[in-house]
């Protein structure tokens, strides 16, 4: 049964943009509020991780300073630590994300500690943003399938993101990290998750390296998932997962979506002009199919 | 519930490259070699239309003449008419396709006639190729949405599709030829469609010009549909139909059946490496997300 409407969760400009070198801090912030006016109601605007491991998110405290706020879009950040989230704090952020996986293997090799380490590295963010009255959402990369160590077992999927919830997370966002994943494994696990967390607490977070993620994306659809993690562009990638391109498409999304019949309260013609003006800052196409199919509003 | 088996039928060295001018017969020729032995049972491999329309198929006759055609592999070939099918004859050709639309109007500005002219000039094509024991594939575009009509009602499809089954077609091809149509609409064009003609009689041919293609299959494949065109790389368009970009690609739908744990019968490795080389002497990189996950054998 598809959702009446989904909340679309815009990841372009941090989890598309933490592996672009070129981009400068003025593309950023025209490309968020570019965002903004497009009837989003989340987008994540930037990281608080240490400089040393992703120098393409130090500016994340000017693009929070940068960007004209929408009273009614919530503006989030990746906060991996207590560190991250105390620059977060002061940068006036109101909403962030904490970062786990559901592979062991992944967990050691992207985070450098184990899945339980992790999670207790979390604690301590958790209770201040607590304190703060700052919502965490929760990332689970490798999902579904580990780049180390193959398929994942839902039930492992579901612990971690259980845990996560009963932390505090008011969502776990299931990432398929290396885009390996089919429609028979997002059943698999969503159909475990759903037996132990509601089903308003999940979201789907798709790469689309093996251009299975639409198709992925339909199947959490008719099990009513009704979050979905996109970016705009296509833009994005992993830096620790080999192989790993972009998430999903926006555009794509929203093409599906709306032709669904699902509302999406986002208007695809600011998206898709958004999209091709970070990707002229960037220098390449979008990998968008809808964006190739409209083309870029500014050279017809 | 997804079938055991499906049929994958490659269409990249007709409907893939009759847009392409640069490619050479020996090109053709070794890709059609390479595909034979992927454990692909059907090649469509060329058009017998008149080279003053598509100037690119005119040398169809010396690929049928050049190819090393192995005994369980079809090699079959379009033949809008009846000098068409006479070329096809005289090739040796044992296996041909028919090319009609469920829209009236894309019918007029693609063939030049109506959908029901173009039926009546298959009925000699079709008897013709009754007497040398030839099955007959019917092509059928804009089968649920057209680039100058908009959407195409399933009782449309469904009517034209009939009649090209009753004519003697043994199955019938559904061209989303725009690639704009999504999973709500196959699922209302095969449920009519599934009411007259049996689903073995069913063949999906999905464009991915939005991205939605593997989705639109996905959807297919859960209603049964066991047999689906594709092409390798991803090659392809249609001349005639604006934004129309390339068939869904080979590599994708086996990555998804395989995953699915859908029989294909073909190897993907050999499909990759014959998708990086066709894509090399035509001057650009594969269309097919798995071709650029996987990578191009010989450069790795």
């Amino acid at each position: 049964m598809l959702p009446a409407k989904v909340n679309i969760i815009e990841v372009g400009a941090r989890d598309g943009l933490q592996n672009e070198t070129a981009v400068t801090l003025v593309d950023k912030i025209r490309l968020i509020n570019q965002l903004s006016s497009s009837g989003l109601k989340h987008i994540e605007a930037g990281s608080f991780v240490s400089p040393k491991w992703v120098p393409q998110m130090a500016d994340s405290d000017q693009v929070f300073a940068g960007i004209s706020q929408k009273p009614d879009v919530v503006y989030s950040a990746l906060t991996p630590n207590l560190a991250g989230l105390e620059r977060a704090l002061e940068s006036g952020v109101k909403r962030i994300a904490v970062f786990g996986s559901a592979s062991e293997a992944f967990s050691q090799k992207n985070i450098n500690c184990s899945i339980a380490e992790s999670l207790s590295r979390f604690e301590p963010v958790i209770e201040l943003a607590k304190q703060h009255n700052i919502p965490v959402r929760g990332y689970l990369s490798c999902t579904m399938v580990c780049p180390y160590e193959g398929n994942i077992k839902p039930e492992q999927t579901t612990a971690v993101a259980n845990t996560l919830f009963d932390m505090g997370c008011y969502e776990i966002s299931l990432g398929d990290t290396v885009g390996k994943a089919t429609p028979n494994r997002v059943i698999a696990m969503l159909e475990s998750l759903l037996t132990q967390l509601p089903k308003d607490a999940l979201a789907v977070h798709f790469h689309d390296t093996y251009g299975q993620a639409l198709a992925n994306i339909y199947q959490a659809l008719l099990m009513g998932i009704n979050t979905i993690d996109s970016a705009v562009a296509g833009l994005g990638g992993c830096p620790y997962a080999k192989g790993a391109s972009g998430n999903v498409a926006t555009e794509d999304v929203l093409y599906l979506c709306e032709q669904l019949g699902i509302e999406t309260g986002v208007d695809l013609n600011i998206i898709n002009e958004a999209g091709w003006q970070i990707c002229q800052a960037l220098g390449k196409r979008p990998s968008s199919k809808v964006a190739l199919a409209l083309g870029d509003p500014h050279s017809l």
